[in-house]
C-alpha cells in the first residue's frame, strides 16, 4: 500500500497517524504541496482532484479524500464501531470537520505558518478565526459531556478532528478557554502508537 | 423520525430524495434557512452547530450532515455497497462533495437565486464559477466512464452530488459541454420514486 502525501498536510498526517495507531505497513510517497506537485499531470492521473493524500492500493486502486481513507482503513478495527448510528455520529463528525473545521483552521494556519501572515490576507485571517472558534466551541459542547466525540472510546472522528486541533495555535487560535478540547488532546497524546505531527515530520522529511 | 430541513437548500433536498426513493416514511418539520431559524436557541439546542438538514430517530436521538444522514438512511439497501472499497468510495465522493463541490456551485446558487446577484460579491461570484467548473470536470471524468460515480448502480454518491449538480443552472453553470453529467442527470430522473427539488417544494412549502 502506498499514501502519497505530504506531512506538512493536516489531512495527511490523519493518515500517517491512523497507520501508527494500528501498525498498518506501508510506502509514504512524499508529493510537495507548496511545489504544487499534486498539479503534475502525472499526479492528476492518479487523482484528478489534484489532492492529497490518496490512497494506492496493492491492486492498484486509488482512493482520495482524507476521511474516506480512515473509514477503509479502520473497517473491522475498534475506531469504527458497527452500530449504524454510531457510525453516522463517526461520519457527521467527520463532514463537520471538512465543512465547518478544516476550511477555517486549517487555512488560518497554512496563512499564517506557510504565507507569514501578509497584509494582504490580514482580513480574510481575522474572519477565519470566527470561524475557527465557532467549530471548536461545538467540539467543545461535546467534549464537555464524552471523552470522545463519539461515546467514550476513541474512534476515527477523533483522529479527523484531532489532525488540525493540536497545531490550530499555528493558525492563531488560543485553546485555553476550551478545557474539554485540551482534556481530549492530552488523551489523544497518550494513545500507545501516537506520534505528533512534528514526530512524523522529522522521520519522513529526513527518512 | 423527523427531518428538520428546508427544501430550498440542496443538502436537505438529499434526504427528501432518498426517503421518496426507498418509501421512508417521515415528518417533515420546515425550518427556514432565510430567516435564520437555524441560529434559535430551541435549534441550537437540537444540533449546536446551527445547520440543517438534521434527522431526529424515534427515540430522540439527532444526527447532523447531510451525508451522515444518507449513510444512516441508506444501511443495508443497495444504495449503500457492502464492499469495503466501495463504500469508501461512496465516502470519497461525498467528502469531494462537501470540499470542492458544494463550496463553489451551491454558494454561486444562493448568491444568484437567493441573493439576486449584487455588484458587492460579483467578483466572488466569477471566482466560484471557475472552482465549480473545476469539480464539474472531476464529475465528468468519472461520468464519461462509468453509469454511476461508483460502479454501474446508484449509490448515496450520486444523491449527494446530484442535489447541487441539477439545480447548478440556477448558480449560472452551463452543463452543456458534460455529456457525462447530462446522461447521469437523466438516468437518475428516471428512477422510481424520484422527485426533483421543484416537485418537493410544491409539495411541502404549501403542503
Amino acid at each position: 500500500m502506498k499514501v502519497y502525501a505530504d506531512i506538512k498536510s493536516g489531512n495527511c498526517y490523519k493518515v500517517a497517524l491512523i497507520c501508527s495507531l494500528l501498525e498498518i505497513s506501508h510506502q509514504w510517497v512524499h508529493v510537495d504541496i507548496l511545489k504544487a506537485e499534486t498539479q503534475a499531470t502525472s499526479f492528476l492521473a492518479k487523482n484528478s482532484n489534484g489532492k492529497i493524500p490518496l490512497l494506492e492500493t496493492e491492486n492498484g486502486q486509488y482512493l482520495a479524500e482524507s476521511n474516506a481513507i480512515l473509514n477503509y482503513l479502520a473497517d473491522d478495527t475498534a475506531l469504527l464501531p458497527t452500530d449504524p448510528m454510531q457510525r453516522a455520529l463517526v461520519l457527521q463528525w467527520q463532514f463537520f470537520e471538512q465543512y465547518s473545521h478544516e476550511p477555517f483552521i486549517a487555512v488560518a494556519r497554512f496563512i499564517n505558518l506557510y504565507l507569514g501572515l501578509p497584509e494582504s490576507r490580514a482580513q480574510e485571517y481575522q474572519d477565519l478565526q470566527v470561524g475557527g472558534h465557532k467549530a471548536l466551541r461545538v467540539m467543545e459542547d461535546q467534549l464537555s459531556q464524552s471523552d470522545y466525540l463519539v461515546g467514550s472510546s476513541i474512534t476515527i472522528a477523533d483522529i479527523s478532528l484531532y489532525a488540525y486541533t493540536h497545531v490550530a495555535f499555528e493558525g492563531g487560535f488560543n485553546l485555553s478557554s476550551y478545557p474539554g478540547i485540551l482534556s481530549w488532546l492530552s488523551r489523544i497524546r497518550q494513545l500507545p502508537g501516537y506520534k505528533s505531527m512534528d514526530d512524523f515530520n522529522l522521520n519522513k522529511e529526513n527518512g
